[in-house]
């Protein structure tokens, strides 16, 4: 205790009264993930104001056996920034280094520190004609930061890609407080090992990622938005590669749900209504943007692409939308899916991927098979079909008690998906993350070589083991329930 | 010796008469790297047939302590696949496992072993209407595996990327001889550290890439190539910009030299005409290409973009290559540098990149002050604009003697450039790599950080060093000459 009480005063004289609390009213909001599943303890809350601040204090932090929490906007799904329940951990806030400290509108790039949220550089980009293509539900509290530990993914991955794609250059501190600079965007740099890659994803356990160099596109001119029923999931698979053959770039989103999906939607939502007359067993909705250049031809590429879907029979029935308003409409649709589902009652959800190419099989398989091994639930499948990323969500049989079944059933169920994915290869984990969720799951069904991988690397990353312990990477076997 | 012959026993008898041979005539040719500039000696020639017989070799020399230098089409530019003069490592061809084991034409996807020549993939890509997006001078020898474990460039990079850009999965066999198979084409996939992104551009110091899951693109339909003349770098940036924004994701390549570089390649090459009336500072060789969905719009684009440019003021002359012979035609005049410059005398090369944006500003303060300061030298820049990536050659003064003053001055030339690109926080190594070539001057200006990070993922990966000994990972400090 001794030895915590010099940390802590050194800690606080370092960071000064905004940068260094202990006071549990303002730690509270910070020690539970926003989806309720984890909550934690922490020693103090720290929030440095700058990267040396960050250096020093993880410098500070090894010299006296500190563990380390890093958190952005406390948005993950996977706990991966809640602390532990001993107390023995810092939790260090990014959120107070939210500078951009450069954005030069020709190069289309922006410096963004790690605090950055997600929506704030959203708006910066639009104020130069320049849109940051990456988006997700959470991105009114999601940080930069955050965004890059969890390699994070959202609705326009098919086009542009996961964070990965996004980030051209990084800061970070290490384990030890050395810094590594590596923000200067170069395209092309060959100078060994891409440790840039290595911090993206891993969830703060080999480094704090505290600035970033991203890049941005053009605005978008104009969309469309395209509403097709087709007669199953592979026949969505057929339609999105005709999309992908006539449309090429343009081609921005294409997701999938059932119709008893959609049914539920309309159901739930104020204000939603089928968008097609009949029924079909799937409905796929397909996104076209351009931006300057090719604004004057999307509603005709729209028309054509359609056309030749209905030439080649690879639709039921379909509607392109009109304006805005309807485009936002179909959106809608997608949208609601999730409060659609949660109003149904409890489930369990798994945001899992497998190859594009298998995806209409492994559902074909999946949803039957986990319905009658569970009898009374509903298996449901929707999602970026584009990316091979299905979000399986199974829903508990009416009546149940949401917590006993989520910690009895639900474990069962889940872990009867992951065995699925693994065993089509594929991830137990498509854009979430692994976090304290996962990482037993991860520990079980993970390739052994890729895992001796991962701890080889944290080990010589981060020896001490201080940067996020328990997080993402699974101890080895004998303690791999620890 | 005693435990050589076992060695060398063991491993004719696992791999057989076609895969393992210890001829001084059979070996000869791939001792010493195709320019010519570093020759070692090898126990012997190994050339797997499969995974298998490659991890089953690792681990034979993992127990008997031998190292292995492996080797694609030994078409590198840094001698990364040359072994050194001990003779005690093995040299391990990767070029008989050249199946390309699945081509998924409507996934667009390609599995490919590491010994595949690059030239034969764009050949198979043909077959199927589809393109493989990556693409250089070595085409005919270089293969798969080298390609990813160099992470090429070429002249596509620009729309499409390096090499890492074209892996979505990778196979390879980790030093002790257990195999990461990640080949599986997940979009996403959110399991942790991403250990392929490692691989790539490792230079097999850390693994042994043996296939990989490779990404193609519709075949082009169409392409445009213009050639404009300008009156500074800056301006051809500025062009490019407008090209970027106007043009959008049809720009595939933007290319520059001086007038004094066209000058030479008009004098040496045969054929070659100056494709503009007068003379102008900076030449910009500009390609727009289509696949199906846009041919009939690139002419229209073509015209719509230089009229633009020429409003805006960008350029001083420019012309549209009117069919495939004249595009072909402003193409030899880029291809015909090197040689130009060779007919010229004795040069030393320097592949680096600074940012994009720095480029004009950089190329404009380092080619007088190194013409300054040796005088009688010409300092030549040229290449990937779009990219950052300039090919800085210095030319000897007229009537020295080539060796003497490569070895010489020509070192002292070398060192002065890299730490001129080290000032402006570029890369000594743009697209080519470090190998043994560049091995001390990235001791000399590495960051010191992503050193230490560097040999710590080395010493944790490959413990016993054996993989690709003394390439690409520079030495500790006292350590760094050695």
């Amino acid at each position: 205790m001794e030895d915590r009480t010099a940390f802590i005063d050194t800690a606080a004289a370092l960071l000064g009264p905004r940068g260094f609390t202990r006071d549990a009213d303002l730690m509270e909001p910070w020690l539970t993930d926003w989806r309720g599943r984890f909550t934690g303890a922490a020693l103090a809350l720290a929030s440095p104001a700058s990267t040396a601040e960050v250096a020093a204090l993880v410098r500070l932090c090894g010299e006296h056996g500190v563990a380390i929490v890093p958190q952005g906007g406390n948005s993950g799904m996977c706990g991966g920034a809640t602390p532990d329940d001993s107390g023995e951990a810092i939790l260090l806030s990014l959120r107070r280094m939210n500078a951009i400290r450069s954005f030069d509108a020709a190069a289309r790039q922006a410096v963004c520190e790690a605090g950055v949220i997600l929506q704030t550089f959203h708006e910066a980009a639009e104020t130069h004609g320049l849109r940051f293509p990456l988006t997700l539900g959470g991105k009114g509290s999601a940080t930069i930061g955050g965004l890059i530990s969890t390699n994070a993914g959202g609705t326009q991955v098919l086009r542009h890609g996961s964070m990965r794609a996004q980030v051209v250059g990084i800061e970070a501190v290490m384990a030890d407080g050395s810094l590594f600079d590596s923000l200067t965007a170069l395209k092309k740099d060959n100078r060994g090992f891409d440790l840039k890659q290595l911090l993206i994803g891993s969830e703060g356990t080999l480094g704090i990622v505290t600035a970033a160099t991203l890049t941005l596109v053009p605005a978008i001119a104009d969309r469309v938005v395209l509403w097709a029923g087709v007669r199953s999931l592979e026949a969505a698979r057929a339609l999105l590669l005709h999309c992908q053959a006539v449309a090429g770039d343009a081609l921005e989103g294409f997701e999938v749900m059932a119709q008893t999906t959609l049914d539920d939607v309309v159901a739930h939502a104020p204000g939603a209504r089928q968008p097609l007359a009949g029924k079909h067993a799937w409905h796929a909705l397909i996104e076209l943007v351009s931006d300057r250049a090719g604004a004057d031809r999307l509603g005709a590429l729209a028309e054509e692409l359609l056309a030749s879907a209905w030439e080649a029979g690879l639709v039921e029935d379909a509607v392109i939308s009109s304006n805005e308003a309807q485009a936002e409409a179909f959106w809608l649709l997608r949208d609601e899916i999730a409060p659609a589902e949660r109003a149904k009652g409890p489930a369990v959800q798994h945001d899992i991927s497998v190859a594009v190419e298998q995806m209409p099989e492994f559902v074909e398989e999946a949803v039957p098979m986990l319905e009658a091994a569970w009898p009374g639930t509903e298996a449901v499948a929707f999602g970026h079909l584009g990316d091979g990323n299905v979000h399986f969500h199974v829903i508990a049989p009416p009546g149940v008690e949401a917590r006993a079944w989520q910690e009895g059933d639900g474990k069962k169920i889940s872990a009867q998906v992951y065995d699925l994915v693994t065993k089509w290869h594929g991830s137990i984990s498509a854009e979430h993350g692994i976090g304290q969720l996962k990482r037993d799951e991860l520990a079980r069904l993970g390739d052994p070589v890729a895992l001796g991988l991962m701890r080889a690397v944290k080990q010589a990353l981060d020896p001490k083991g201080l940067l996020n312990p328990g997080k993402l990477v699974p101890l080895a076997r004998e303690g791999a329930n620890a």
